[in-house]
């Protein structure tokens, strides 16, 4: 049985039980609007722990004031359905309210790895991020957190911050799920038109060239952004590229020369949608990552 | 016994070890030099709980460029010997590069209650005390922490930051500890002379002054602020008042007028030592304040 928790108090204790038990905690941070991206963390959480909490928390601090925020997809029964048929123990659905109490004044940022990319394009946007993280990881004191590897920056500004914050987390990243089409599963995908899909597959069918590409051979950064820049160019002129980039994986540094694990990091822009996408990539013979 | 533990995994270990055999932790973050109010607070933290942590860390994220760190009292040996008469479990005293590796980049901030008096004075200095008190309540994991109301915007600094990210630690206020002199503790007395001493006894008693005046009916903000400031000029042009202020004791917004409880907050300069003291206060009859 699924249990629904509102009140982050109930959240405490019902963590405080299962850790006198001794149960390992997993668990998946999400805004809800689950799809077979979020499933796929569940299992992964599922297999690993005893109990698995996911938290579904459409949060305000991460949004721009222009932005999505008030018409984001919300449904929380169909969510709390995902989330019984993936076996979940808890989900944890608090009150905006109850997260950010009257006179809440503290925030977690992570410098640099938060500059650019989305953080150029979405100012605040990781400070949001990192400091309801922060707070759940706090309230729900979990031994793994599961993270999807489709928002790459965010998984390495959490991965930062859990490592810089000592806390006993370990951040678990997981691959991306596609649709049959290849396009990265997102809850903002509902946004698209046919249309705009078709448009949208050229970002993951750039990332699969430009992949191809370090697999032959290929280390030249500037010509791998180029490559991946050319290769989404559309007609359509409500269809630009916010990054397309070649970069560590753990600093984000754009490189310029691939001698070792790197991600191709881009975001195309299909009318009002964004669509991010990335890919681990290596020269052939590179020995596997370790998300 | 007394164990001293340098390395942040071993604390980990401890605290794991702690919390499997359902001991409660009490914790006490400090900066060593460590005196008879560091002593206070061990005690509390031994009489309500099964295991203490006594925390001994320079931090320099809190000090700004021209200030005292490199010649801040350092003495590990006495401090330890300090925390041993106390009956302290676990004395955790990291090396910097440990608690902050390269390429740390994290900072918690508590925007509004970190602007004023200390923070106004010493620019940075709550973000970088929020972050490593984050960092150590993350590790340590305690059931309390221990704080001097001393540094009383300190103290009501980390105790939103607690609240804001739903830390699951009791913040625990306790008393200030004062010489025969009326002097509060401080590490930092060490680098005042006899007559500077004289000096800063000044503050102590414009408190007490008016602390009288309150409990004698004066309710008008500006007017003890006046008081304050006066009972506490000197003749030495290097004896300044860094801010003297009548308020609120969760918000620190400062008082108009006294209807409840209300904090006398004051910080002399002699020489180039910044006294520190304060005094809760409240019309005669108001019921007492839980710290």
């Amino acid at each position: 049985m699924t249990r629904v928790v509102r009140d982050p108090d109930e959240m405490r204790d019902v963590v405080a039980t299962a850790k006198r038990n001794r149960f390992s905690v997993g668990f998946v941070p999400t805004m809800g609007a689950l799809h077979e991206g979020h499933r796929s963390l569940m299992r992964a959480s599922w297999r690993e722990n005893d109990r698995t909490v996911v938290s579904i928390y459409v949060n305000p601090l991460q949004f721009a004031p222009q932005e999505d925020f008030e018409r984001y997809p919300r449904n929380l029964e169909r969510d709390v359905e995902s989330c019984a048929a993936e076996k979940v123990d808890v989900v944890f659905a608090p009150a905006v309210a109850r997260m950010r109490p009257p006179g809440h004044s503290t925030s977690v940022a992570v410098a640099g790895l938060s500059h650019d990319f989305e953080g150029a394009q979405r100012p605040g946007h990781f400070d949001g991020v990192a400091t309801i993280v922060a707070a759940l990881f706090c309230l729900v004191q979990p031994d793994r957190a599961y993270l999807g590897q489709k928002d790459f920056q965010q998984a390495v500004v959490i991965r930062r911050m859990v490592r810089d914050l000592q806390m006993p987390v370990r951040v678990v990243v997981c691959p991306i799920v596609r649709d049959p089409d290849g396009l990265a599963l997102s809850s903002r995908n509902v946004y698209l038109s046919a249309e705009d899909r078709t448009e949208g597959l050229r970002l993951p069918r750039a990332l699969e060239k430009a992949e191809r590409a370090v697999l032959g051979g290929e280390a030249d950064g500037d010509l791998l952004r180029t490559m991946l820049r050319d290769a989404m160019r559309s007609s359509r002129r409500d269809v630009t590229v916010d990054y397309a980039d070649v970069v560590h994986p753990e600093t984000l540094v754009s490189l310029g020369k691939i001698d070792g694990h790197a991600v191709l990091l881009a975001c195309l822009r299909v009318g009002a949608v964004r669509l991010l996408d990335n890919r681990v990539v290596a020269p052939a013979g590179t020995p596997a990552w370790e998300a």
